[in-house]
């Protein structure tokens, strides 16, 4: 039997909220080496324009591909929303975005068809999550909203308390009363939020991430363009940001029981 | 008498938040000539290391010079903390930051000589108010606070209600219960939230911004350097981003009452 092919899955993000997706990878793929850029440097994507997100995501993933990554994952919500057709288009690995898994999750758990998304303004506004759920279901219903201060609230740290439970609610009430019973998560920083949202929407709604469906996608493309590494193998995860890491690392770190080691900074832009 | 410099006074921000100088630069200087660059590409660098703000701020500080600035005015306090001196040694031309005067327009109105700072991250962490307050008066007393989350309050345009009523609170709490007479908003975004953190802090406490004092100095700068345009002149504003601008920017100009025109957009990074 052969080695197979070890080198790493490259992974990125405008910042570390891409840890989540890692998370997810590390648990299905444990023998797969992963390098994974949070482009810290210019972080937040999701209040830019199409244009820069596009021309960021390409710069980054030539860091990735730079690193030998034999096919990229887009794990920002933002990026996958406005500019997985440019880094396709220009990539030459496949490349897997996070808004399909996601609305597979949410078709794979809703019971009345109608769908809730919320998002960074760039994601909401591309209406991707709309798009990628209606080519599953023509009849499935969309209610989205752009949130966009819960990043800054969950790099806050403030991941519970009445203040987060005020933005939220002010954020998700229309979602409630439209009746969805399905929120798809549609940000990677938004899963640190979990047990607040659920406890603030109840039973009646299903929460669901592109995280573990994002992971069993690359399961699947590994398995079809025969990129698998040995199953001996232990895999590596490296981390490199483009600007020092601050404390939302720990946060993070902490929350996603996620071994992240020493961090590689790499300057960009 | 000669038409004096028409060149324009070069004026940068992180973002849009710098309009706020303009203001007062085009009340106190109504025949110069304004060239604005806002680095929306880029946008926050209150979270990002000093030296990634160095870099950004001498790349924007080039974009002044290509259009002939006669002097360069550091409207963000985040990139005014970290980067004055670098700029101050790079630049050809005079340079002048919101923190020495934010500090001479609070020692003025203290009685108790206890200022408080309410600032990003990476202003609060830099110290650079306090040092400015200590130079200029050895017992000053001073009490800082990181608001890390105001910034993206003004940017929702959630400029008062009871959301940012508790925010403001939990950072300013502290504050109030040290005794401090007068807060300095050490960034440009927050005199937007200025009625609202007045009301709440009560006519015992001062609210001082850079805006006026930082016009002053660039007005005794130019009669220094020689620098003024002829008083016959009426002075242009051009605004500039490095990403499109979104609804931010029609917030702060309904609340500035500013023309900004036609914003031209420059690519950087």
């Amino acid at each position: 039997m052969s080695n197979g092919d070890a080198r790493p899955i490259g992974v990125f993000d405008s910042g570390i909220g891409g840890l989540t997706v890692v998370s997810a990878l590390r648990r299905l793929l444990p023998h797969e080496s992963i390098y994974y850029v949070g482009d810290t440097a210019r972080v937040p994507y999701g209040g830019k324009s199409p244009t820069t997100v596009q021309r960021y995501s390409l710069e980054i993933a030539s860091l990735l591909l730079r690193e030998n990554s034999k096919t990229v994952v887009v794990a920002c919500n933002t990026a996958s929303s406005v500019a997985l057709a440019a880094l396709e288009a220009e990539l030459p690995v496949s490349v897997t975005g996070v808004i399909a898994p996601g609305a597979e999750a949410a078709l794979a758990v809703t019971r009345n068809g109608h769908v809730g998304v919320i998002g960074t303004r760039a994601t909401i506004k591309s209406g991707s999550y709309e798009r990628a759920l209606r080519a599953l279901s023509s009849d499935v219903r969309v209610t989205a909203a752009a949130c966009p201060l819960l990043v800054p609230l969950i790099e806050e740290g403030w991941l519970a308390g009445e203040i987060t439970e005020k933005v939220l609610m002010q954020y998700l009430r229309p979602l409630a009363d439209a009746g969805i019973d399905t929120l798809v998560l549609g940000c990677t920083h938004y899963p640190l939020l979990r047990s607040t949202i659920g406890r603030l929407l109840g039973d009646g709604v299903s929460l669901v991430d592109s995280a573990e469906n994002c992971a069993a996608s690359v399961r699947a493309l590994l398995g079809r363009e025969k990129l698998n590494t040995a199953t001996g193998q232990t895999g590596r995860l490296r981390v490199a940001l483009t600007d020092p890491p601050d404390s939302f690392l720990r946060i993070a770190n902490d929350a996603l029981q996620l071994d992240v080691g020493e961090v590689e900074v790499r300057a960009i832009g």
